[in-house]
């Protein structure tokens, strides 16, 4: 899948994912110890009512979802890399919920170069309730597919 | 602190963190196990020369890096939460890097409801050669210090 097979309005759902309670405090215990993600009864006592995700986790479940959907698989030599995420949190990510990514293109366009492209995906991380916790636009540079000989002689 | 305490280009660096290759293997395996971040011979292949981090590593390393910050001690209640993430990909990030995080504050303005602002921080994570490898610009609420019985009275 080159830029040019990418179609804006396409969208798409991964597997769904189940929030683990221990690894969720894990990650918060190595990476990001706020008593919000550590600590039941400091968080029981806040307006969130218990434990909540540190988003840095929250990442790596969306990184495990989206390696679970089938329009990931640009060719290697296509995807150039991510340019820029704009993400928006909606939501507190708790443990039990049930995520999964529902992905959409929202846009494309070729550079100046002519031969690679920036395409917009906007991806909803939705809980068991269909409420978007984290909305993410990943805006990447994916390389258009390359002119063959036939192709010059056509 | 409060929203009032906050100073607009007060700049605050972190402590560095070394990326560790086994660590940034092991998070890739369990989240983002493209070949890129897991497989040393085809990344060796790629234009990268070697295995670079999933960004969810990097995100991983950026909360540590927060939590060696003196300026995210904004009191508990008194920061309502992220409501925004803007992140701009520079530069690959490789085993061995040296990490570390430089944040300003670039802006802060009231709501309508006058008791919390909006404080935006950019932060630059840094490698060893003082090079971005990603540029987080964080959006976040705040709450207004609360006005004391005092100071109604004055």
């Amino acid at each position: 899948m080159y830029f040019d097979d990418i179609e804006i309005g396409r969208t798409e759902e991964s597997a769904e994912i189940a929030v683990d309670r221990d690894e969720m405090v894990d990650y918060a215990m190595r990476n990001d110890p706020f008593p919000i993600h550590v600590d039941e009864q400091s968080a029981d006592a806040t307006i969130h009512g218990g434990l909540i995700a540190s988003f840095g986790y929250v990442v790596s479940l969306f990184f495990r979802l989206i390696h679970t959907m089938e329009g990931n698989e640009i060719d290697d030599e296509a995807f150039l890399g991510a340019l820029e995420w704009k993400v928006a949190f909606r939501k507190a990510v708790r443990p039990g919920d049930r995520l999964r990514v529902r992905a959409e293109v929202t846009s494309k366009r070729l550079t100046s170069k002519g031969d690679r492209g920036v395409v917009t995906a906007r991806h909803d991380v939705l809980n068991q309730d269909g409420d978007p916790v984290v909305v993410i636009d990943v805006v990447s540079l994916v390389l258009v597919r390359p002119t063959t000989a036939s192709d010059d002689r056509a």
